[in-house]
């Protein structure tokens, strides 16, 4: 365990009593360099990624591009949810997007933490149902808005994460080409 | 607690041992009639919902439209979990799509139950996980499918929930006219 995990813990589960030196055998850490594959699609998917430093992003192949659909800055947690769950070969790929510190367990090791320390449910449920709502709300924005009040909106929201993002994933996630991204920034800069 | 809420929580967490009148105080049931708001856009989101019998649907306005983005059948829980989770006005309806029981928990009650019986929340973090991934997965498959592959994809998947939706709100659902959804339905029929 990295104290940036133990301190989001005890963020989202106030007075949360377990004894670190109980949980600290479920968790990993490692150090992976920017542009890293940590999954690829069609992969098994056996690892949900807490980010303790850098930033994660899941994405797809389609027509020979990588699209890209959600960033996981610090203290967000990532996985391909859809096969993570159901033990299916990945649908997604996750890359670091910088040199990051990432905090994992396994699916064996997630099971075995919230069936004995079930209050990490908790935890873990508060994540997942923020998370759910997230990208529900990201499908009425992506209908509602244009691509470039998309782009606005998301600058607004996330200023810290824009500033990291290369044009090209940025492009990717907002839905235009990086050529129309730079157009949008220049006009938003001017 | 309804016996298909009992039997979802036995199925998802092999074994729970927690005697139903201790969660019984928790959920309340009742019966809304086809076309019922369970929430408004705006309102507020204090309730989760699980549905015994019927559907529910989530969906958005967007100019004079209903724009539906999610139907929950027999044994899903529903809720606007962008701001169920942040206690905000809500961003999404809620609507029964048909005569439905549903059994639900308030918010406060929620809370509660996964604090004092945090099994449930081992329960509640399997949900989550996993609608959270099929919600990912969706904007996966809107990327790179097109309407009508889409609407296979969603045929073949779903094949008792088509045959239950009206064709408006499948139509939403799937990003088409109605008009258009007809066609697609013939044409597949035929």
């Amino acid at each position: 365990m990295t104290p940036q995990l133990r301190q989001h813990i005890a963020t989202l589960v106030p007075g949360i009593a377990i004894a670190e030196e109980a949980l600290a055998p479920f968790f990993q850490t490692r150090s992976v360099k920017k542009g890293a594959l940590l999954l690829s699609e069609g992969a098994p998917c056996n690892e949900i990624y807490f980010v303790n430093s850098g930033c994660l992003y899941l994405f797809y192949e389609h027509e020979g591009q990588g699209e890209v659909i959600h960033f996981a800055l610090e203290h967000w947690w990532l996985t391909d949810y859809k096969t993570f769950a159901d033990n299916k070969p990945a649908v997604f790929a996750i890359a670091a997007m910088e040199d990051s510190e990432i905090t994992y367990l396994s699916r064996s090791a997630y099971d075995a933490l919230l069936l004995q320390f079930p209050l990490m449910a908790v935890y873990f449920n508060k994540i997942h149902e923020r998370a759910y709502g997230a990208a529900l709300f990201k499908q009425k924005t992506f209908g509602t808005m244009t691509r470039e009040d998309f782009y606005r909106y998301f600058s607004n929201t996330y200023p810290h994460l824009i500033r990291r993002i290369p044009a090209p994933l940025l492009a990717s996630y907002i839905g235009i080409s990086t050529e129309a991204l730079k157009e949008l920034q220049a006009k938003t800069l001017s």
